[in-house]
């Protein structure tokens, strides 16, 4: 005999299988890895036992709930400089990763049914955060520039009217995901201008910033916001390792007391330890580095996208990131090839359907990650999948 | 201007301010660190770099959702070993220390207003934790050996009558926090018999089972179930250190699949890689070795607790974990000497308050720490507060 459960889970609780490990291609243009083989084994292992010299007591102490004092000081120090971030160490709140500080974000400010905005094509982990939330996802169409302010404008009025604003607006600005586009500084101030009018707060998350190896940089929407309604969010996951599981978040210190008060778990001392010492010793030349590599890695895939797409679909050039996003004629529905494609020619891709906030919508659409192959690779694979799209009937 | 955040944040969010750097006396009997100096760096350097190099790529990409699994499958063995508890890797989900483990138990099972039963003084992370989902949280009283299974039935039977059945039992059946307290096995027995009567889950929270320095295990609540009615949570923030971050939880099927729903975030792989190759090479050793340490702190404590309160005050003797409860005279009001011991005489201790569910009751309880001090000093500190104590007229 066994105890029923089922009367007792939480309103909204559904079942989630746990995962089993997910077969990776050998051309894995699927998940989102920096290069593998650039991770800084032994500096991060000599900057972690310099930390823990340095201060012998931290990791049998209880962390504060914030996080590592030394590693959020680094962090409002490098976002002042970077993004003309001004806040201090106070301000900062670290999380596992961005994904914890977006839930955080949703638990302050989602009650179930509360409407939030989205690109019509964003990150498939925001997107599964704010379905945990019951949020409804509303997303905004965008052209190469990304997300059209009049569409954003109309959306909101929309909502409003229906008794239903969003709550807030969630943008990656700088080389989205999946759509490569960086906003340009006018479709920023437009935004902004947009939200700060029907008083929308934004949630910036800037995780790819580091990732530019090529063009200027585009002010942070933090930094153009008069009115204290952005909430912003990096990582280290782009820049060091995903395996670190170290971001951060701030915004208006009212809203950080919030935040605070739905926190639970600390991030791990031992990883922000390490974090923090190897930031200080290397992380912005890691940083040029990693750019280097990965442009190469993006230009060999353009160049093969250029040899074995020719004219049959149409695909992003973006200037940092790890994403590629392909669009083929609107009558090819891409889920079936994706779900075979592993096991028929070993690549691994991402169809758009896993962007769209309903799952349906994207299915001419595919993402194509190119940080974890080697350039060679990388045009053994796009050639690999040129020749099964073509046999398909897709290009 | 700034825009209004004030009607957009959730149903129950309450600022929560971020906390300043708490002041610590030279003897800090408060807080509950394992021995500082037993921290093994060089040992879990060394485990660090031997895992990074059996698996280079483990940082670079995403880790399992669950958390790493090699971690996973060393508890699995390890909780069979210490506690018949036969459950494989898939079983395991790793959380930030048990406190995330106890927040998603809580996301899973708990809407606001839900009734929850936990000793009369329990945890005061988990109270908060239990606060922040809105729970209505009911203590039950304990004697010399724990939680008293008839107050625990009736306790029950009224909730039930009043149309609100509690949802779970949280209990730390081995070296209670804050009591010191380990439920002999008849305890467990009856317990568990009333919970399975009402169809009531047990939340086992075993985190101290390994800090054990005299007498026998007590048999796990989850080995005794027969109703699969049990979800297990263990941490190694008490044999390595807190500052790794590392727990975990195992329980039904069922009600892991509707965890994994609610859990936001990774495990760090960086510290979960750490304690996987430390655990395997050097834990049992290390166990042995800080125990060997406590159990002359605890001594050390008894005996000046002897030396300087006499028969003015009972307290508890722990066979293991790491406080000390110690009650005066039901007249006294300890919370105000709490707040001027660090300042006065450099000591550091937790009111019973502390660890009420309405933070009122345990006015005439302390809760001491041997952990952080050396046994001299434990002596000396003990000592301060004891004059301190008999010059206030508590003892």
């Amino acid at each position: 005999m066994a105890i029923k459960f089922n009367h007792l889970y939480a309103n909204g609780i559904l079942p989630s299988s746990r995962p089993k490990q997910v077969s990776r291609g050998k051309y894995d243009f699927a998940v989102a890895y920096p290069d593998p083989k650039s991770f800084p084994t032994d500096e991060i292992i000599s900057s972690l036992k310099d930390a823990i010299k340095a201060n012998p007591d931290y990791l049998a102490i209880y962390p504060p709930q914030q996080g590592n004092a030394l590693l959020r000081d680094y962090i409002s120090h490098k976002i002042d400089r970077d993004r003309s971030i001004k806040v201090n160490s106070d301000q900062i709140i670290l999380g596992n990763g961005s994904g914890q500080s977006i839930d955080m974000i949703c638990s302050v400010l989602l009650n179930a049914g509360d409407a939030v905005i989205t690109d019509q094509y964003v990150y498939g982990g925001t997107l599964n955060t704010l379905r945990r939330h019951s949020a409804k996802i509303i997303g905004v169409k965008s052209d190469e520039y990304g997300m059209d302010p009049e569409n954003l404008s109309h959306t909101i009025s929309k909502l409003s009217q229906q008794g239903t604003p969003p709550k807030f607006l969630y943008l990656i600005p700088t080389f989205q995901n999946p759509q490569g586009w960086t906003l340009p500084l006018d479709r920023r101030q437009e935004i902004l201008k947009v939200c700060n009018e029907f008083g929308v707060p934004i949630l910036e998350d800037d995780c790819y910033f580091d990732n530019r190896y090529e063009g200027e940089p585009v002010t942070s929407i933090y930094d153009l916001d008069q009115e204290n309604s952005v909430i912003y969010v990096g990582s280290f996951s782009k820049t060091i390792a995903p395996g670190m599981s170290v971001g951060y978040m701030t915004g208006p210190n009212e809203f950080l007391d919030r935040a605070m008060f739905v926190k639970s778990g600390r991030v791990s001392e031992f990883a922000a330890m390490a974090v923090y010492q190897y930031s200080v010793n290397y992380l912005d030349q890691h940083i040029s580095e990693i750019n280097e590599i990965q442009k190469n890695k993006r230009d060999a895939m353009l160049s093969a996208l250029g040899e074995n797409f020719g004219n049959k679909a149409k695909w992003s050039h973006p200037e940092g990131g790890l994403y590629i996003w392909v669009e083929f004629d609107d009558q090819v529905d891409i889920t079936e090839l994706h779900q075979n494609s592993v096991n028929d020619i070993d690549v691994g891709f991402h169809p758009g359907t896993n962007y769209s906030p309903d799952g349906i919508d994207g299915k001419h659409f595919i993402r194509l990650c190119y940080g974890f192959n080697q350039p060679d690779e990388i045009k053994e694979g796009i050639s690999k999948l040129g020749d099964y799209l073509a046999k398909k009937g897709v290009i």
